[in-house]
């Protein structure tokens, strides 16, 4: 026992932070010993605070401390276009980039019979819902390009195809500022066949 | 606004450990949503546990959820060697190390007038009242090589000469695996000047 065992257990559990190795929740662990009573204090209750009141938005399915996020009663926002996404973090970083003004709806998952997540597993029927109750809405499908997020965006085509929307999924293509020879064929391929008369 | 505001503390102090950028601790925060109550709430505790209950150990300095830390209380611990050290965390490198079986004395500090810390802010006294207590004892002075560490070292030099005890430092020299021609001129330097025969 090199540490004394409080401390022992603080590097402990910032181990179990994703991508903190022994050496770096070390150096964390002993950075809290010299912050401040009241950092130390507020950093706790604001780890149980984020962990307790943070739920699902009844309507979008993303993270909130309401009964309703930010987005979904932000008036200024367009109702009628809905994003659809795999999770909290992909709407986080729509939210970043700052140029949309629709709505999102949070899948929480993708369906992937291997891993045994079935459709009504994540939130499809709330989506479905959603949309039956809008007058022409869009409906931009923005899931990644893995087996499971293509079965999905398979999966929600089927089901919107006989509605009255208007369907949509991101473009696939060259990332900005990545070299053409270091992209793999795939990308490659989809930036090929996705692409875009410049002249007509 | 974009994270619920709950979130955004906790991303907020994440960001207040050291090498924790915007993106990491948005990745840390997001990832203590997802683990248990359990974790989060037994994080939380230790934090604050950590903080409040470590503090420096009477005999040594260094840091301990006891009166007197598990290294001083050993009585496996060769007593009459006293290591002397900057920080609790240079005594948690010789622990790893573990060849180490005397024990330690943390200044908590270096002697730099330009910070304004003098003799007298740092643990300088006790260990002058532990060196007095002792028959003959040696100490090993192990301190940076910085204009602090060389001012601190010969302070302790002048103050210990006097008195009936043995003094080392620890040796400069090449660190392991490093290449030769990478090393700077002052390291190369010492390390020339602290050669060691090796044949008579």
């Amino acid at each position: 026992m090199i540490y004394p065992s409080s401390l022992s257990n603080l590097i402990n559990y910032f181990r179990k932070l994703p991508g903190i190795g022994e050496k770096s929740a070390e150096r964390l662990a002993l950075s809290v010993l010299s912050m401040s009573s009241d950092d130390v204090n507020g950093f706790s209750a604001s780890m149980i605070d984020s962990r307790e009141n943070l739920h699902q938005c009844s309507i979008c399915g993303h993270i909130t401390d309401k009964e309703i996020c930010d987005i979904c009663s932000d008036s200024n926002r367009n109702k009628n276009v809905i994003c659809v996404l795999e999770d909290y973090k992909s709407v986080f970083a729509f939210e970043k980039a700052g140029n949309y003004d629709g709505v999102y709806h949070v899948l929480n998952g993708l369906i992937s019979p291997i891993d045994d997540v079935n459709p009504e597993d994540i939130n499809i029927s709330s989506l479905m819902k959603r949309v039956e109750e809008l007058d022409n809405p869009e409906v931009i499908i923005a899931l990644k390009s893995t087996v499971e997020g293509e079965t999905t965006t398979l999966y929600l085509q089927k089901l919107l195809e006989n509605k009255k929307v208007s369907i949509s999924r991101l473009s696939y293509g060259i990332p900005m500022g990545a070299e053409i020879d270091f992209l793999d064929e795939i990308t490659l391929e989809r930036a090929l066949s996705d692409r875009k008369k410049i002249t007509e």
